[in-house]
């Protein structure tokens, strides 16, 4: 039997809502521009490769299979390989129920958008906020309500007076060394975010992937443990915490995990194996062999790497930007947020940038809502001394020719 | 400053409808009870991983971190690894801009949920049907519609008279040694299920996980195939495939892929973007080592064993089993399938199994829509002769005292 000639389907017709509310991330479609060679890029989010511990990675990889044989290639539980679980529920003082391993940590707010988000729900985020959990969320059909900031991060006052009128499901932050502005949030606003939060009923995410990356100042406490003081227990801790060890250790490994309170990790976990399954099992091994003595070290050498990089990117930026641009000034992590005069607008200007050699992301697509075309993100993580010094040079030139 | 009091944040209250749709597996509970070592499970859909190609993965991974270095553990392209997607795309006949990589097929099939699917929208499944798909789609809260099927799979002449009347968006089907009841759907029947679906403007996702896994029988064209011949386009198909490397090379990797026409593959890609950014590049790039001469190796090696270890629990099943009960004698894959006289309820069965050391799965929460107390899922793949032997006869026992 041959088939009858073939009826055409209309396969674009048959995408959910949902799917036709997805965009391109406008970032990814930037950077291919900038991907050439000759391109200085400050615009890539990516963490130094050349301080990967690839050995440790190595070695780690073969005492897993010669300790685990089969079982490291088996498929494993969904909530995750139980020494790394333990390992991080331990560091955070809580059960290891409260510890769920993730893919990445896109993973862990694409689930709990999936558990927690109906259409239409509030959703508070910083303006600007991580571009990554608007697409992780935009999926469940939220409606975003912007949060005032400045050099201290989300203005708590602000924040008080959305709360007052705004029926909210969550607020999203990221309280250290923000992506993409590099701020982080003062440990009094910290406090006065978590009771606020408790009081009107909004649970918060605390994304923190880059915490642990701290290269100047004094460390703030979580979130988290704020929540878990005021409630004096994990299983109602109105903060859920989302860390990674892309940035501490490798990302080519997606490991990252969600710490939250059981009537939130009961769905997540259920939310999960329907999602993947289980995170890979062999990589959890690796992750689980490297966090002892491995890990503290990178942090160390990723930290100071990326602290003297920044030093010197500021002080490029000093010397050669023009004074009506203002930038922020780091205590940790990978990013620096820029702000030119109102009217500059930066998207407008990346073409003449890359002709000069050098790229940037411009800031408004990190803004849920829109806004900020004067403002763009530089990264320092990966490029060397001598690529600093000619590329914030070119970018200073466009500046001040734009002003 | 230090905290007030804390107000107790109702957060069972906080989640999303979608959450509360879901529940725990039924399997995933049931499998929890019959873990204990003296029982010999026929529960599990494990692969056999004695069978598992150690020490090819570890070659692998050390040929990977040579020759790749730390891009090996960099972040990477939402797409997949471009010479494991080239792989794939060969191997269909298709472009390689037709393939994602995903993290596992249960990713595939929650991604293909989350951009197809609107809530109230018909998904037509196999009764039975693979648990684990109706785990992602729940979430996106289709209405299910059950095909009847038998030996042959689907009841192509039930299909069309369910299509007459009901507006659906996809068929979602198992076609070679389904899970869980080992059926294959025959080529006259893929022919007409193509064609029909395709006069209705209904999608089709083939979930083919087993298909190489043959181990008697004429291999039948894939959905997928035909499709293509039928549209003669590979970005006008409205057959969906999904595959992966769990069954034929190893599971705790988690590498799957997708085969879909344009305009699906463009939301599919934004969706798995903002899933988890891209499947680990290490274990994209280990299995992209394996492709070529490993993975023939060890699909013959697998087709091998698991038909000695199907003909050898056929033949004790034949031998030890009272007359009333049916079976289904796969083709290939992993499972087993047995119908007990109506009336029989295997789920309050299984304690009776478990006291006589010897576990499978009631096959009820394979129905979306409830039905087949009556039938039992049997995997033979990690089972020896000895406890095949001594399973079946527990087993052949216990149902002959329950007729």
């Amino acid at each position: 039997m041959s088939l009858s000639p073939a009826p055409a389907v209309d396969l674009g017709a048959a995408l959910s809502r949902r799917a036709q509310s997805m965009n391109a991330s406008a970032i990814r479609e930037i950077l291919k521009v900038t991907q050439r060679p000759e391109v200085i890029s400050f615009a890539g989010g990516l963490p130094a490769p050349e301080l990967f511990p690839i050995e440790e990675v190595r070695a780690a990889a073969n005492t897993v299979l010669d300790r685990y044989g089969p079982a490291a290639l088996q498929y494993s539980t969904t909530e995750g390989h139980p020494p790394l679980r333990e390992w991080l529920a331990a560091q955070a003082g809580i059960p290891a129920a409260n510890v769920q391993i993730m893919t990445g940590s896109q993973q862990g707010l694409d689930l709990l958008g999936k558990v927690l988000i109906d259409e239409g729900d509030t959703v508070l985020v910083e303006a600007p906020t991580y571009l990554g959990a608007l697409q992780s969320f935009q999926p469940y059909l939220p409606r975003y309500v912007q949060l005032p900031t400045d050099d201290g991060g989300i203005d708590v006052e602000a924040l008080e007076e959305v709360l007052k009128t705004t029926p909210a499901k969550l607020l999203y932050a990221v309280p250290n060394f923000q992506n993409p502005t590099g701020r982080t949030l003062s440990a009094e606003r910290r406090r006065r975010l978590v009771e606020l939060t408790a009081q009107y009923g909004v649970l918060v995410i605390e994304d923190d992937p880059y915490g642990q990356l701290r290269f100047t100042g004094e460390p703030a406490p979580s979130l988290y443990s704020l929540g878990l003081e005021f409630h004096g227990d994990p299983d109602r801790n109105h903060v859920i915490y989302s860390s990674s060890f892309s940035k501490t250790l490798v990302p080519g490994l997606r490991d990252a995990w969600v710490q939250a309170a059981a009537p939130i990790m009961t769905k997540l976990i259920q939310a999960k194996q329907g999602a993947d399954l289980h995170t890979p099992t062999f990589n959890q091994m690796i992750v689980a062999e490297l966090v002892q003595e491995v890990l503290p070290r990178q942090i160390e050498r990723v930290r100071q790497a990326y602290g003297e990089r920044a030093r010197f990117m500021l002080e490029r930026v000093q010397a050669d930007f023009p004074p009506e641009v203002a930038y922020t000034i780091p205590q940790g992590g990978m990013f620096l947020w820029l702000t030119l005069p109102q009217g500059v607008d930066t998207a407008a200007l990346l073409p003449a940038a890359v002709e000069r050699r050098v790229a940037y992301v411009p800031g408004s697509p990190f803004y849920a809502l829109g806004g900020g075309e004067n403002t763009l993100r530089l990264s320092y993580t990966s490029a060397t001394p001598a690529q600093i010094e000619t590329g914030i040079h070119a970018l200073g030139d466009l500046l001040r020719g734009a002003l």
